[in-house]
């Protein structure tokens, strides 16, 4: 049986946004940038580190702005803000963004309930941000949400998943990371996803965006590796939540995704060790759990 | 890609001994035999419901006699207990024992160390239990433990797992369950290490038996699965830990399994619902965490 895996795994830490926005507790500036600069020291060189959303709906995200100006400029590192619409995305830029994520979900229903505007909607107000992005030089990655299934609507049309994410790349994101937003894939439908996308986007332009919600992000990730996706996002100490499952846990965690990477001869320039000790340093700054087994055995 | 996934999986749901014998609380018989009788409703049909080892040594076994008396019998149901010497096995037998398991490592230093002998002489102490076996038409389940790692010599040789494993179906255990006693394996490992095994006993005749201490059973099952094993070893709320990481969690948790299972289209007998119940039934009785991230979702 022939396995294609990649020989390096590229590593996106969401913690401080996809992370820090899904718990309760709201987390100082001072712990955040802490926090980022630990995940760099680790190696992790791709960090999404805040979310450009009115702090109204998202409390926990009110200090995008200063997390970002306080951040060390790093040759070798690329923060990424989400930038939700064109305010969003003029905010970040006012405060130094060179990278930003658009989010587009592949359910209509989690369109609206999430973002207030249909899919085709939400693509168009991105039009504006992929040209001030273009005339600036700033890179733009993009989002499909529920990609393996929706809070509402439970399963999901593969060629939705398709259509949504061919469109953010040809409106020119340079990559496209496919959530399963609410963690309830399993392998086979991972895989039968991914066949499908990498028909009409190159594989090295994917990125997978697993929640562990039921314990089946690392199996749903082995899943995908065969088909030489060599991005995923991970969030250290598993850190974040489900907003539709109460007590669920929510991303993958990093450590765990590095292990098995590790294990499997997968490069992926980070150092275990000191990425375990970041999960433990997050988890006594906001007093919650640390998701992560291997964060549990590398005390 | 061609993946030859079984399209049938027998559970064998372990919670009761290798669960409870890795947690410090001593459980009621009662809550013992409750858990097994829910377990048998949930659709379980093959569980380990107690170990005869010496009470001087694992106190939460004492009353092995009393759960195994005190279950009803069942035409569709098959307790296993685990015997890991003679003197075990006729105290099994004298408790009405039709089904046991024995024991043996693929490290040598852990075959001391926790049997106390090496492994050859683990294999002559089954020799008259095999026999007595036969005569009395009782059947024997083997273990191969540290199949894909040891807590005291880390690597352990894939030769040394394939030849414990033909030694216990040479002398007449209908299947040997693999263990990877300390969750330390990864995909291509565990994949490397079935496909050798799969050269000297046939797929049908092997269980897999993954500890998640490091969050890889899922991927490491998933890996597995290719190669047609179709026996699962699982404990219900991942109930147990790990005595080689304290705090670190145990056997993969038979929810998780469960859920990856069907939503790949493999059947199993098991009705998850009542599965997630009898979790947080035995959550509850111990007063523990629930391991299952599926259990966490399915309140």
């Amino acid at each position: 049986m022939l396995h294609n895996y990649p020989s390096q795994v590229r590593i996106v830490d969401v913690s401080p946004r996809d992370g820090l926005q899904n718990i309760k507790t709201t987390v100082p500036t001072e712990v955040k940038t802490t926090l980022i600069k630990k995940l760099c020291d680790a190696g992790i060189q791709h960090i999404e580190v805040a979310s450009f959303v009115s702090p109204k709906w998202v409390p926990q995200m009110a200090d995008a702005e200063a997390v970002l100006q306080q951040l060390p400029p790093r040759e070798d590192t690329s923060y990424i803000v989400l930038t939700p619409n064109l305010r969003g995305f003029e905010r970040a830029i006012d405060s130094g963004a060179k990278e930003v994520a658009i989010f587009a979900a592949a359910s209509e229903t989690f369109s609206q309930k999430n973002t207030n505007c249909s899919i085709a909607q939400s693509l168009e107000r991105f039009e504006p941000i992929m040209l001030k992005a273009a005339t600036l030089g700033v890179r733009v990655r993009g989002y499909t949400s529920c990609v393996l299934g929706c809070p509402y609507e439970g399963d999901v049309a593969v060629t939705e998943v398709v259509r949504v994410s061919k469109a953010l790349i040809d409106m020119g994101c340079y990559e496209v990371s496919l959530g399963d937003t609410i963690g309830i894939g399993t392998p086979i439908k991972a895989r039968e996803m991914i066949a499908s996308v990498i028909k009409e986007v190159p594989a090295k332009k994917l990125a997978l965006h697993f929640h562990d919600t039921r314990g089946q992000a690392l199996a749903n990730i082995l899943a995908c590796l065969e088909y030489g996706v060599a991005n995923i996002d991970a969030s250290v100490a598993g850190l974040g939540g489900c907003p539709y499952a109460a007590g669920a846990s929510g991303n993958v965690s990093t450590e765990d995704v590095v292990y098995m990477l590790h294990g499997m001869g997968i490069e992926t320039g980070i150092d275990l060790k000191k990425l375990v000790a970041v999960g433990h340093y997050i988890s006594e700054q906001i007093a919650g759990p640390n998701h992560s087994k291997v964060g549990a055995v590398y005390k």
